[in-house]
């Protein structure tokens, strides 16, 4: 569901079936290496590894929507300003940090500071809670009396995924307001600087976490507010600064990557509550549309930063007035249906395109006709390279003799073509001339002049073409 | 996902997104109707109305996967022969029961024949066993001695729902062999029967149920085969006759519907138990491969008998020598950019055709040319019955003077357009032209006459197009 929504800009239902099929394979193979180490081998019914713990009774009431929607709004404002400050340090790393060595400095930078600030909070935050009451597994004391635990270090001390658990799960009153507020504040920047650096770094995870600070701030804060209605309604599991910190996590995670249907599922599967759907859907769709207001998801920003081709779902808006003649490739450049070798090799070498349409000059010269000749077909660039290699060439027949296995020819280079440059074209060659209509696609998809972007942008998403050739009204090449 | 994969010939991202929203929201509101049932309004943790009944521990071993294949294919072959009875019986029922009161008698016999193979049955089976053992809500006595129940009667008399949670959930047991294998024959015989009845029934439920008839009847059968292995390896789960229950309904269901991806997940949904995806999804493969080799899913046949038009995921194979030419609709009817208006009426009230290309007569007659002539747009014959209606006509001025709100012309007659009959135009008008140019839809997708049929199929389905010119290497509308 993540790469449906995220990673592709074509889709077929084959990949839909191949996609579900894996991840099935995947849990499986799963189920048995963790059954192993559980020392059940063969007893397949262990599955996942992101928990975040079942939410006892994760029920909610309508007044409650209003703060979700609230949240969700922070939740966008605050991915958002993720986005922005991600974005800017991405843009100054790709400026100044492009020595290898540099990369390796600024990740240890990171580290340290990072370290330090986490045993700075431990030591300077007093948050001793005494043993006994600990809802974490291992307690640390530090810096803290015997007979107490240190509440920050139980945060810090953990993985990421169990402190996301503990803020979840957590009895109300474990942590104090002051060091959940300090922690989403100094985790926010933290990973923020982190997502980008030269080492292999999660997303989803810190988000998580530092939405699930605010937002158990957020539970807290509604419980100091009205302690009596939260008192009277905690049997309705109100005030349970578990479940704000659950939305408060989603918004946060929404707001910075801007998904909807694929967050929802993963949230629900984190924390098995079928049930929380719809708030949790409405709390994801609150962040994208006030994250939207300002920058686009994380993602997308980085996908346009690293220069990858990627078409997003919609076609821009307000583009019916552009024309496939506007927006198409310049300069045009066309083959004829029998071309000399050395025009075809000079023209590899020069232009970068991958597919070139071929074209019958017309007979009758209009002046004034802004056009190649009639379109006959399409050609890509490896298989005039495939051609150049064999020397197919009208003058050496005996290779004509011989190429009743066209096809054969094709699939012994594939995938790896050799370069332009690897191919040896003598003196005497280049006068020579190749038929190009045996081997171009002769029906390509084309486009009329006229056709507006929206039109071309649904066939290049729909098709996942990558070339479409503009023709005018007499199916000649455009200019 | 049911949608997705078996409804729909065209598909786009943003009906991902919409039906998911819906789904979510009618869960939602699924939650404050029961929460209100369940008296506690305003608490939203009620969700779902189908529920096979959560298995304890569904864990399975690597050896039984060649015998959940065998199942899978078992199922295979029993759905492809439903849905062979079923087809041969939708088409008698086409042929013969074509009055209403005809589909009434037929409702009845059926109705009465059920009931009475159910009761007789109860009556002959002698299934009794003594109550306090009895896993159903409400034991039913019938034709047994004081302080025993009806097994067979436990099963018929429950909704289906139940019936299939019982022979998911019933310990091992509860049930004689005789009277699963002969509930099985009978309820196959039954359902098949019933599916294509002019009553509003169900599918799923009858083939979960079937299924899991001859399933559980598996599980029996390896339990009495191999009783000792059956008792060491009980702790985990081996001969649950309850999880062949399963693989039986999972099994029968699959053949008959020939649906992967959406089963699974429904099945996973209804039965809780996500470390059980894999089976089943190797189960409902098999059922799938082993049922297409004989006919269709029951759905594709009564797609296809009832003549709806949807188009399939694949291009038919072995196609790619089967060209546009040659499977275009025939004849070709076409406008001319300036037409008059009573030769556009006949055609209209001619043929049925929707959409119409638009041509310009080639100014040098060219014999033995096959074509219309240069092909310069798309007009549909909604459009059409708009201009006629409006009377936009070259010879009527004061029309057009007033004509510069063309958009709202259209937007008024949307959706509801007259037909041509409704439509009149007197003798003078007929001898009037009408200039189709400032109408007509200037760019619309086209392809080459030489192009195959896998690739005109994929231009159907991914832009989920109704019509496509075809058209020659000039651009011409072809023959």
């Amino acid at each position: 569901m993540f790469s449906l929504e995220e990673g592709a800009s074509f889709w077929n239902q084959s990949l839909t079936w191949r996609i579900f099929f894996a991840s099935m394979v995947s849990s499986f193979t799963l189920s048995v290496v963790l059954s192993s180490y559980h020392l059940h081998p063969g007893q397949l019914t262990y599955s996942g590894l992101l928990n975040f713990g079942q939410f006892e009774s994760l029920s909610y009431e309508f007044f409650e929507f209003p703060i979700f929607l609230l949240m969700g709004g922070i939740g966008g404002l605050l991915g958002s300003l993720f986005n922005h400050i991600n974005y800017k340090l991405t843009v100054f790393r790709m400026r100044c940090i492009n020595k290898k060595w540099l990369k390796v400095i600024e990740a240890a930078i990171v580290a340290m500071i990072t370290a330090t600030i986490g045993f700075g909070m431990i030591y300077f935050l007093d948050d001793c809670k005494p043993l006994g009451k600990d809802p974490t597994k291992y307690p640390i004391q530090m810096h803290c009396h015997d007979g107490e635990y240190n509440a920050v270090a139980a945060i810090w001390f953990q993985t990421p995924e169990a402190s996301v658990r503990s803020l979840f799960h957590d009895p109300p009153g474990s942590h104090k307001a002051v060091s959940v507020g300090l922690f989403f504040a100094l985790y926010f920047l933290l990973s923020c600087w982190t997502y980008g650096l030269s080492v292999s770094s999660g997303l989803f995870i810190p988000t998580l976490l530092t939405g699930a600070a605010w937002g158990r701030l957020i539970g807290m804060g509604l419980e100091f507010v009205w302690p009596n209605m939260a008192r009277s309604l905690v049997l309705f599991g109100w005030a349970n600064p578990g479940k704000y910190a659950l939305v408060g996590a989603a918004a946060q995670l929404g707001g910075v990557v801007r998904m909807t249907i694929s967050l929802t599922v993963i949230l629900i599967e984190a924390t098995g509550s079928i049930s929380f759907g719809l708030p949790l859907m409405i709390i994801l769709i609150t962040a994208k549309w006030f994250g939207d207001y300002f920058n686009e998801g994380v993602y997308d920003i980085h996908i346009q930063l690293s220069g990858v081709p990627i078409l997003p779902w919609q076609p821009p808006p307000l583009s019916n007035n552009i024309y496939a003649s506007e927006i198409m490739s310049h300069p045009v450049v066309t083959f004829k249906t029998v071309d000399s070798v050395g025009y075809i090799v000079d023209v590899l070498r020069k232009e970068t395109y991958n597919g070139f349409p071929v074209v019958e000059p017309s007979s009758i010269p209009e002046s004034g006709s802004k056009s190649f000749g009639m379109f006959r077909g399409l050609i890509l660039r490896s298989q005039l390279i495939v051609l150049l290699q064999n020397k197919v060439f009208n003058e050496s027949p005996e290779v004509w003799k011989s190429m009743n296995f066209n096809m054969k020819l094709f699939q012994d280079a594939y995938p790896r073509y050799p370069t332009i440059q690897q191919i040896h074209v003598s003196q005497q060659e280049r006068n020579f001339t190749i038929d190009l209509r045996p081997f171009m696609n002769r029906s390509p998809y084309t486009v009329q002049h006229s056709a507006s972007l929206p039109r071309v942008f649904r066939l290049f998403r729909a098709l996942g073409l990558r070339h479409l050739v503009v023709v005018n009204g007499t199916n000649e090449v455009s200019f």
